[in-house]
């Protein structure tokens, strides 16, 4: 297992999705398509180089991408620090996935400061701004798990979808930043994780930070999930956001909304967990969230295979196909699940009616949906914050 | 592609999930676990290899586990012809996988034959008697599935979940006969396959199958199923069963009741499909039905490598672990996606309760569920066969 590389990492934990080297000159991403497998670091040096990390996958969660596009600037402003030069990297970065708010926020971010300071000091800025992005959200993660770790009941059963942890993050988790502080507050937790396809970020992702934190979980496919909800196993779900819409409408890994459905049936509490820069007012509605289609390819091949991944880094963006898709025909020697010809749909995200959502829990409170907006200028618990009724 | 080697296959079609050999002396079965890259057909001559391909999932869906069980029981007959013998071959098929209650309804029927034939006729008889029931598992697949048609409009979106095919049942299929005999009454449908994990029938068979039927099936993940719900573009979603309790309580592949319960909140119609042979009156409601837990090997690991499979047939029951399970370590050269040591959790099936059926599609009838009983004097449509209100 290789440690990572970096002398501090901002993550607090012996791993990290996304750091910036000591000398700003490098971006440390953990390649998690080789996860659980292997450990593996890779070391960034172009804005083109992290923008193609994003694309393939090989850092994801809404969070991590927007601290990874944050760093990702301060390599641009090395090499180009004009204001058109800095438009253009960021759009780069932008422009690799549609959903995550989190990175048009952080860029945005990245942006204003640019306006802001003299050329001279731009490097310096960048890097100090995007270190604070990063600690924000590792501080934002600890503040929101304590609060919503009030509403683990002692020996709780909690299903989790996809991976909405550290890996997710700058560090500690959104989701798992709940599960982790209810622990932590020593409540006995049992989590149960749906595996998550296509990608596996539940096998993958998250059965792995949570053994190496010693908390029980175990893996299941997510059709099962209505099995336990049937003989009453569980207590509550929590899942991460890729953004938050102005009236409480939650968009998340493709596969929570069914999670949702079947919390409301079985009444039982729903909860989604998310760092404030997940939230987007300006968004209406879930109806106007940007929904990403990915390749065909994730659904009809053997996924993780043993083959060299280095080439992916540079690759042409491999995962931009135009779906829905129909399976292509298989290289030499690769086995297909999917029938050549046959049509696949391959939505990343679903979007779950605030209706559906029992809690948002940010930093800044534990809120009903409904009352999601009064947390734009709040910092603290507010009245949305009490426990729903048992 | 192999053809089919058997020159008048009773499935009707160019492939066969089961055949008997022209002399009586071989079953013939499909490696369902190489669709779609490969057609390969085992011959296989004891009534140990037929219970070791049903064990391991060589052929699989209810209705063709029964028949290929009593084909099973045909390679019995031929070497050991006593009573006492006769017995113990056929626990050993019951024995194989205990959810679908086909497989022990032909072995009785084959039981049952024995005691009244005399020995030196048992071997013609049991190879008539297979050979009826196979026919007659076709013959109630067309009949079901025109009755089912009636309940499909033109136009359709239709969901399934694993596949309930040709390759499920004798020939022609269950849920997949009901929209292949939709399609052949000149309705227009749209088929919209889960991939159904940890086994991937969706992905595998069902798109295999439909494709070569010439019905417009597209591939989704199941989690992302509630994405298609939510937008309103389900119709109705059509499943098979493994067993049918008295009270209309479903038995199937793990993934149904959660189609059930999105059928249930947005509004649609949920069928079920099934010949009545699956129908078990004895069996009082869901919460008698025995669930089968299948190895955590089939959650973690990658499935249909192109390592060798002949071995599998001949090999110790690979998948009769216990379970809930907790992944073992990798052998040498294998990947795993589960870390080693996280607990799987892997029910191969689930019951969704009469509430939640619409209709139950039988050859005797369509019937609600709570009027299922009535069928077992029945042989045509009964009161409960009416459409659904719009």
């Amino acid at each position: 297992m290789a440690a990572l590389p970096h002398p501090e990492p901002l993550s607090g934990e012996s791993y990290s999705a996304v750091e910036l080297s000591p000398g700003d000159d490098e971006v440390i991403l953990l390649d998690q398509r080789c996860l659980p497998a292997e450990e593996r670091y890779y070391r960034l040096t172009s804005v083109e180089q992290v923008a193609q990390a994003i694309r393939s996958m090989v850092v994801r969660g809404a969070p991590a991408i927007g601290i990874s596009a944050a760093y990702g600037m301060v390599l641009a402003a090395a090499v180009a620090d004009t204001p058109a030069a800095l438009e253009a990297a960021a759009r780069q970065l932008r422009e690799t996935r549609p959903t995550a708010v989190n990175l048009a926020w952080a860029l945005d971010r990245m942006l204003s400061l640019a306006r802001s300071t003299p050329r001279s000091a731009l490097r310096l800025a960048f890097a100090a701004e995007a270190r604070a992005i990063h600690r924000e959200d590792v501080a934002a993660c600890r503040k929101l798990g304590a609060l919503g770790a009030e509403h683990v009941p002692d020996g709780a059963t909690i299903l989790t979808h996809c991976n909405a942890g550290a890996l997710a993050t700058g560090g500690y988790g959104t989701a798992l930043g709940v599960i982790r502080a209810a622990r932590d507050a020593g409540k006995r937790v049992r989590v149960l994780a749906d595996e998550t396809r296509p990608y596996l970020q539940g096998s993958r992702l998250t059965a792995w930070e949570l053994q190496r934190s010693g908390i029980s979980v175990e893996v299941l496919c997510d059709g099962a999930s209505g099995y336990w909800f049937g003989r009453g196993e569980i207590t509550l779900s929590v899942v991460g956001a890729d953004r938050i819409a102005a009236n409480g409408d939650v968009a998340n890994k493709i596969g929570t909304y069914t999670v949702a459905c079947l919390s409301q049936l079985h009444g039982r509490p729903f909860y989604v967990a998310a760092p404030w820069s997940t939230v987007d007012l300006a968004c209406e509605s879930g109806a106007h969230i940007p929904i990403e289609f990915r390749d065909a390819r994730e659904i009809t091949d053997v996924p993780f295979s043993d083959e060299p991944r280095d080439g992916l880094l540079t690759a042409p963006a491999e995962h931009e196909r135009a779906t829905p898709g129909v399976v292509p025909a298989a290289p030499a020697g690769r086995r297909r699940w999917v029938p050549e010809g046959v049509g696949v749909l391959n939505p990343a995200f679903d979007v779950t009616p605030a209706a559906y959502v029992t809690r948002i829990i940010t930093e800044r409170g534990v809120f009903l949906p409904s009352l999601l907006a009064s947390g734009a200028s709040a910092s603290g618990v507010l009245a949305g914050s009490r426990r729903p009724p048992a």
